[in-house]
């Protein structure tokens, strides 16, 4: 079993890059943290390397390829502020390739808030969605609060980086209706009927979904606000939709 | 126009104890922070001074007792990173009377995480619930983080401090269904009708509801997991029980 206990070793300069967006896509690897997410990461096959402290709970780890590392070393490493001893270096998983399109997809047009996207991908993979769709210009899905906020979920469902105005448009052309939301010019969720196959866009906190990409939609739907809140938190919004969508 | 530029005014090292629970408690004030929920905390009447740098918009201020600060005093006030040069010192309203118990309320069980609580505020308001009954032991709602969360509908709705077994008890006597959530012993909650009247109470982050309240409710009630996910955020799922009851 390796050991490195200086945080001035060569591994841990590299993996200490991981922590930006740019040191994730030079080396094609990211940090995950704390043992429910190393479990899960391990479980999706994409761990290259499983620090652990000495003083780490290793029994559930026999089979992998342990590094046992300085607290100084995973503290380094960590972006949390009680780091639970456990971290691992995953594998940035490839795109993955949809040849036949089916199912039920969340599509994201510029999320900007991790805890908003993380929350996100867990909703969407709690309402048994096939995959998301992560439109340009969102915050990186491989940040550690995203992953954080993910619980896990980013290991179970495909999430697909593109750009929203093709994937809509492959959408349309496998018969799968896209729904956008919006305030003005659109109907009320509870119009429409819940179905098999369906594509529905969220968008940005503040500004919503980009105008271009509501005209590209088969329809914009919009929930209803009773009282005086001028809206719904994106992830929560999300949450209604897709769980009224699907029942 | 009054005029404090030093930290180390009285008032200052008053209003500086209100970013803690106690300062809050102690002296019956709260602290709001930007345009949007100054603006709120003054329709509902319930702000002792603006603060306003000389700097900031003060156009739509005129009417009120607004206090010159520098930028020094509003930084030693703010929790945010970039100050939008307006403050307020709020007056914590008086608990509501609920004389007569109609309507539809929400419940939450020591919710620990603001951002939760905030956006459950948010939540409840859009909805057009009548009322949120805050268990013992949850965040404090006028921690500044719940009050960015929640967009101003703290303003919105009353959110009453209160032992959640008497509040479900007054609930039951006034004919109001009471719903649970849980995971074991419930029912899908697609099998509920949506309903006029009902309270719903939703628990703790890692612990969900105490199982003496589980007891006293009339139906316990659960969202369907489609995919991998272990559960999904408490403020998502109230999105959705909410939106479903409402409807």
């Amino acid at each position: 079993m390796k050991r490195i206990d200086s945080v001035k070793n060569e591994h841990v300069k590299r993996w200490k890059k991981l922590k930006t967006k740019k040191g994730r896509e030079t080396t094609g690897r990211f940090l995950v943290e704390g043992y429910h997410l190393v479990e899960e990461a391990m479980k999706a096959k994409m761990v290259e390397y499983v620090l652990v402290t000495e003083e780490a709970d290793q029994q559930s780890l026999k089979d992998e390829d342990i590094i046992i590392v300085s607290e100084q070393v995973l503290k380094e490493l960590s972006e949390t502020e009680t780091p639970q001893g456990i971290a691992a270096v995953c594998i940035l998983p490839n795109e993955p390739d949809v040849e036949r399109l089916e199912g039920q997809y969340l599509l994201l047009d510029r999320v900007q808030d991790p805890g908003n996207l993380g929350t996100m991908i867990r909703t969407a993979d709690a309402a048994g969605m096939t995959g998301i769709i992560l439109g340009e210009g969102s915050v990186d899905v491989f940040n550690s609060k995203v992953i954080r906020a993910s619980q896990g979920s980013i290991f179970h469902l495909p999430v697909i980086k593109g750009n929203l105005e093709e994937w809509v448009n492959r959408m349309k052309n496998a018969m799968i209706p896209v729904f956008g939301t919006a305030l003005k010019e659109a109907s009320s969720y509870t119009a429409v009927e819940p179905l098999e196959q369906f594509a529905l866009i969220m968008g940005n906190e503040g500004e919503g979904l980009a105008p271009s990409l509501l005209e590209l939609t088969d329809q914009n739907i919009y929930i209803p606000i009773h009282g005086e809140a001028e809206s719904l938190n994106v992830a929560v919004a999300a949450g209604i939709l897709l769980y009224y969508l699907k029942s």
